[in-house]
C-alpha cells in the first residue's frame, strides 16, 4: 500500500511518524494531510537510507537541489561532490538531473548516499539514451515507461513527469505569442517527440500505466510544468494555465489510484503575479502541494539568480508554496560548482524560512528570537552556532570595540555596548 | 530657494529637468511630485559634481550604499575604495557613515568623488568628536548643530536626523518589551545624550533650527528611524509607530519651511508585516518618500543579509518604498570589503528592479524583455551586455553544446537548440 492508501484508511505509518517527528508536528496532522492530498510523503519502498520527509500544507517549506551531470561535465565524481555540497548545506531533497555519463550508476549512487528524498526526470534518461541511437526522439513509448520502471525499482522517491504537455496545450505555448517559447527541458523533449511521432504525449495518453508503476513502488508524482514561462513577459499566460488545468485533472486521477501527487509551477513571473499563481495552482489542482522553481522575478541578473529566486520563493512560500527548487548563481550560465550549489541551497533555505515564519508562526520564529537574544547579548559564539551557515558567519566576523566584544562595523559605538545589555531584557 | 519652493511656484529647475531626463519621465511629473512632497530631489547647492537624482512616487526605486570608516579600519583610502565599488556597481546614492579617521577630510573627498547624492548622519561625527573629549555625550546642542552646518556647507545632499527619538517615544522602546531594544546607532547616541543631560533630543526640541540650516543649503531631511526594530520579534511595535507618527508631524513642518523630507523605516520585519509598514508610513507621513533599510525578513542569516534584505526590499518596493538602503554580506558581522559593497549594491538593485517592474510597468520591464530575446536567440554577447553585472555573467558562463552555442547546464539538450530559435518569434 502507498502512504496515501494507508493514510486514507486512517492509519499512521512508521514513515508518517518519522516525518512528523522531524517536523515537530503530530503524526495525525501528517496523516490527515496525506489523506486529503495536501501533503505528500515521497518515500519509495526501495530507498533504504531514506529519512522520511513530508511536503505540504502546514509543514515547513522544503528545499530541493538539482544536481547531476551534463555533457560538458559527465563525471559522476563531480556530481557526487555537488550532492555532498547540497546535503551539507541542508537541502531537504535532491533531484538527479544527469544527462551524461553512466546514468544508471550515478542515480544509484545518489540514492544510496541520500537520506533525503531523491527525485528524477525519467524523460531525460530516455531521451539521452535515444540520442545515442540517432536522436532524442528515437524513443518508443515503451522505452520511456521502461526507464520510469527502472527509476522506481532503484528507489527514486519522486519523478517529474510533464504529463500536461499535450498536443493541445503545447500549441498554445508555441503559437508565437511568447518570447522564450518552451524552456522546460522535459517539455521540449516531449514536444519534439510528439512532433516526430505525430502522437499524443504518452505520459498523458497512458497516464494509467504511469500510475500503475508509481503505485507499485509508492513513487510520488511531481506533475511537471513543461509549459512554464521562461521570462517575465511570458508569465501567467494561457498556455501555462491550460497546462495547470490538465495537471489538476491528473491530480484527481492519481489520488483515485492511490498515488501521491504534487504539482510544479513557474518559473519566471513578475513579482505581482507570484501570489496569484500560488492561489490558482491550489485551486485548479485541488490543494496539491506546490513545488516551484524560483520563481524568478526579473530576467536581468544572470550570476545572481539565487537571489532573484529567493525573492520570488519567499513571497510564493508565504502565499502557500510548499516546496522550493533552488537556483544557483550559475543558473542560465552553466552547470553549478559545488560551492555554487551550497550558495543556492542557503539562499533557498533563507527564502523558505522567511516564509515559514509567517506560515508556522512561533514554531519557525523561535530560531530568529534566539539569534536576536544572542545579538543583544553580544554572544558571538551563540550567533555563529545559530547562523544558517555557521562557518560563513564565523569566518566573516571581524571583531571590534574593547577586547573585540563588538564587530568592526560600529566598533566602540555598537548599540549594545552603548546602551548596555540591559536592553536584552527578555530571555 | 529650495527645490521644494521652486516646485511649489510651478517652476521647473535645471535639477528637476536633469533628474527627469535621467529617469525618462516628464519634468513636470518630477516638479509636481516635489511640490506635493511625494518626491525629493536631494541636491545641495554646494555639491558641484552632482548629477541630480529624484526619489519618490512614480520613479525608479533608488539604491543607497553606506560606506565610510570605523575604528578598526579608519583608513580614508579604504573608505574611498568602498565608495568606488558602490558607484561602479550602480548605487544611486551613498552615505558616508565614517566614525574614525579624519572625518572632515573623508567627507569632502566622498562628496567630490560622487556624482550621486551624498548623505551623512551628523550625530555620528558629533558623538565621535565628543568621545575624544571624554564620552559620546560630552556634546553640547550647539556642537551638534555646528556639525550639521558644516555638513551642509560641505555639500551633503541629505542628512539622517533621528528627530523622532524623543524622551517619550524612546521610553516605549526601552520598556523591556523588546529583545534587541534600540539598534540604530544614531538613536542610541541620542538616548545616551538625553539620559546624561536630562534634556529633550535637540533635533526634536530645536527642529526649527535644523530646518533653518537645511533650507539655506537645500539639504533634504531623511527623518531617521532611531527606534526601528532590531529583530523580527520587535517589529511593528508601539515604539516604532510612535516614532513614525512624530516623523509625520515633522514632515509637515519641514514642508511648511520649504525643506524637503523623506522618512526612514525598518529594519527587521517578518515578511507579512512588510507591506503594512509601507502603507502606514505613507499614511502617517503624508506620502513622504520612504527610505528602507532592508527590511530584513529573518534574523538567522548573517553572511547572507544582502539576500535577506533583497527579499524584504523587493516586497516593500512593490508596496511603495522609494529608496532602498543596501545590506552587504558583512551586515551584523563587520565592516564590508569593497567586494562585499559591490555584492550588496547588486542585490539591492535586483530587489529594486523586481519591484520597479510592477511600479513602472513596461518602462522597467523592457530590460527584461531584451534579455529574454537574447536568451531565446542564444545571443550570449547580448546576454552579457544586458546583465546587471556583465563582468560576472561573462566570467561565469561555461559554454556547452555544438561549437559552444549553449551552456554547460544542458549542453546539446538546450531547449533553444532543441526547439530552434523559431520560438523566439517576437522581436
Amino acid at each position: 500500500m502507498t502512504q496515501l492508501e494507508i493514510a486514507r484508511e486512517g492509519r499512521i505509518s512508521p514513515a508518517m511518524e518519522a516525518a512528523a517527528a522531524n517536523e515537530g508536528v503530530p503524526a495525525e496532522q501528517v496523516r490527515q494531510g496525506i489523506a486529503d492530498g495536501t501533503v505528500v510523503l515521497p518515500a519509495n519502498r526501495n530507498h533504504r537510507s531514506l529519512r522520511p520527509t513530508a511536503i505540504g500544507a502546514g509543514l515547513r517549506i522544503k528545499v530541493n537541489a538539482n544536481i547531476g551531470t551534463s555533457a560538458v561535465d559527465p563525471s559522476g565524481e563531480q556530481a557526487m561532490a555537488r550532492l555532498r555540497a547540497a546535503l551539507e548545506a541542508g537541502a531537504d531533497a535532491v533531484m538527479d538531473l544527469s544527462t551524461a555519463g553512466d546514468l544508471d550508476e550515478i542515480r544509484r549512487q545518489v540514492i544510496a548516499a541520500s537520506r533525503v528524498p531523491v527525485g528524477t526526470v525519467p524523460i531525460y534518461g530516455a531521451s539521452v539514451e535515444a540520442q545515442a541511437r540517432g536522436g532524442v526522439t528515437a524513443m518508443t513509448e515503451d522505452d520511456l515507461f521502461d526507464v520510469i520502471r527502472k527509476h522506481a525499482e532503484d528507489g527514486v522517491d519522486f519523478i517529474t513527469v510533464h504529463c500536461g504537455v499535450t498536443q493541445e496545450t503545447s500549441k498554445l505555448a508555441l503559437d508565437g505569442g511568447r518570447i522564450t517559447g518552451v524552456v522546460s527541458r522535459g517539455g521540449a523533449f516531449t514536444i519534439c517527440w510528439m512532433r516526430d511521432h505525430g502522437r499524443e504525449n504518452p505520459l498523458y495518453a497512458r497516464f494509467d500505466d504511469l500510475l500503475g508503476i508509481c503505485r507499485e513502488h509508492d513513487v510520488t508524482l511531481s506533475l511537471g510544468d513543461g509549459l512554464r514561462a521562461g521570462c517575465l513577459a511570458d508569465g501567467s499566460d494561457r498556455a501555462q494555465f491550460a497546462e495547470t488545468a490538465v495537471l489538476g485533472e491528473l491530480v484527481l486521477r492519481a489520488r483515485e489510484a492511490g498515488v501521491q501527487a504534487m504539482v510544479e509551477g513557474p518559473g519566471h513571473l513578475p513579482l505581482d503575479q507570484v501570489v496569484a499563481n500560488v492561489v490558482m495552482e491550489k485551486r485548479l489542482c485541488h490543494g496539491a502541494p506546490f513545488y516551484q522553481l524560483g520563481p524568478l522575478v526579473t530576467d536581468i541578473a544572470p550570476g545572481y539568480d539565487h537571489i532573484v529566486g529567493a525573492i520570488g520563493g519567499a513571497l510564493a512560500g508565504m502565499a502557500g508554496t510548499d516546496f522550493l527548487c533552488y537556483l544557483t548563481p550559475a543558473e542560465h550560465l552553466g552547470l553549478p560548482t559545488a560551492e555554487e550549489v551550497r550558495e543556492g541551497v542557503i539562499a533557498a533555505r533563507i527564502a523558505a524560512h522567511a516564509a515559514d515564519i509567517v506560515r508556522l508562526g512561533p514554531r519557525a520564529r523561535a530560531w530568529d528570537d534566539k539569534m536576536a537574544r544572542a545579538r543583544a547579548g553580544l554572544d558571538w559564539e551563540g550567533q555563529f552556532r545559530l547562523a544558517i551557515d555557521p562557518e560563513r558567519a564565523r569566518s566573516r566576523h571581524q571583531p571590534g570595540g574593547e577586547e573585540g566584544a563588538t564587530c568592526s562595523m560600529c566598533g566602540p559605538y555598537c548599540v549594545f555596548a552603548l546602551l548596555g545589555k540591559s536592553t536584552a531584557s527578555r530571555s
